[in-house]
């Protein structure tokens, strides 16, 4: 295996984006790194001359660019997402460096597609978009003044992705992981489940579903545990409901 | 020795760059590392409104910039020069990845000015000035494409710098676990609620159990975590047997 052609399979997703010269940041950071799939999610600035200009070589990163409406639908198909962030948040999900998640993104993208995760220039991701994400990175930085530019936070993760990919990886046999939707379609009957069993009052839900959320994604779902997991909660919600039918 | 002061002996310079934006985007790349001297050699722009405005909250690093002349000016005082280059030169000097430079750069300036010295946009350092440092640094790209912008490129050597001196490690509590005798307590739950649920027939279990305990192992449970499914187990057990003892 070259690992350097899992690098075809790191998405870069960048949400509400607000500044057009980011855009072209974004996507020549990208390309020179060797990183070409690009989704915009919610985009708040178009791809004007300022950022075709910034794009530089990398127009055809640029224009290539899929457009989608909300973050799901740019992570659907990944078995590994992971949500770029400098602030530190409450949020119990795993977090790593770039390099500490550098090895494992490069051997999962081996096989299948994994995103990197950016959010709005002002905003940064909701707590809500965080949590649609298995992973949090964050950049080292200094403490007082942590502002890492859109375009080079991204410089920064295709550097490292690049760095380890070139690097000689040992050929192991990568885990097959259960796509986004296949774990968010889990979560969401793992819920409603919940709910069924008298367990998730939904009217004070208190942080059970973030603290479940997290151990899922500590896990790594692969397909074949979504299929057992959603196999002992179709066995549970028949016996709740059971009873009153027969 | 705090080998993040040693940052402050890591001077950037630039030669003869050309655009306002990309003098804002460096000393912002800087300051969020923790680098704060540069210095700019024969600029061929001004500090302007595009500069400040790229800097963002970095307008101090940019302001405080000193001027020079010519290339020497600007070394005179720093034991280590490292010229950032991505084209191949015949050159004989020692050539080294970020990665490779880190670790002498931070232990040389621990004790005395280093530097980092940058080309122009357009014609990058000339051979006469790639002689005047000690060290070149190549930035690891796609060969196809190895066109990294100047705030970029200071960005990933910035960022290497200060992983090596803050030796990279996000300072995070470390995960408590629960200890063996919980998880297996909490398995033995499982797998009898399991049965009780219909889900597993004892005298048929395939690889249930087997697939289940790899799926807790490599999440890493947490006593919290503990609680919480042991919570849920019961309130299916519950359920199930309601309604008959109702």
């Amino acid at each position: 295996m070259n690992s350097l052609s899992a690098l075809a399979n790191v998405r870069v997703v960048l949400v509400e984006t607000s500044h057009p010269g980011n855009l072209g940041a974004v996507a020549r950071a990208m390309k020179v790194m060797g990183l070409t799939d690009l989704r915009l999610v919610n985009p708040k600035c178009a791809i004007d001359a300022e950022a075709l200009a910034r794009a530089s070589g990398a127009v055809d990163v640029l224009e290539s660019a899929r457009m989608h409406n909300v973050l799901d639908a740019a992570l659907n198909d990944c078995v590994l997402t992971a949500a770029c962030t400098s602030r530190r948040r409450d949020l119990p999900h795993p977090a790593y460096t770039p390099r500490q998640a550098a090895p494992e993104l490069i051997r999962t993208a081996a096989n299948a597609p994994v995103a990197l995760v950016f959010g709005s220039e002002t905003y940064g991701l909701s707590n809500e978009q965080l949590m649609r994400c298995r992973w949090l990175i964050n950049v080292p930085s200094n403490p007082d003044y942590a502002s890492l530019n859109l375009g080079a936070a991204v410089q920064v993760l295709a550097y490292e992705l690049r760095c380890t990919a070139g690097d000689s990886v040992l050929d192991l046999p990568a885990f097959t992981l259960a796509d986004h939707a296949a774990m968010e379609g889990l979560l969401g009957d793992l819920e409603t489940t919940l709910i069924e069993l008298g367990f998730l009052d939904p009217a004070k839900p208190r942080r059970l579903m973030p603290r479940l959320r997290r151990f899922f994604a500590k896990a790594g779902l692969e397909p074949e545990e979504v299929a057992i997991w959603r196999g002992i909660l179709a066995a549970a919600r028949k016996r709740v409901s059971g009873p009153a039918s027969s």
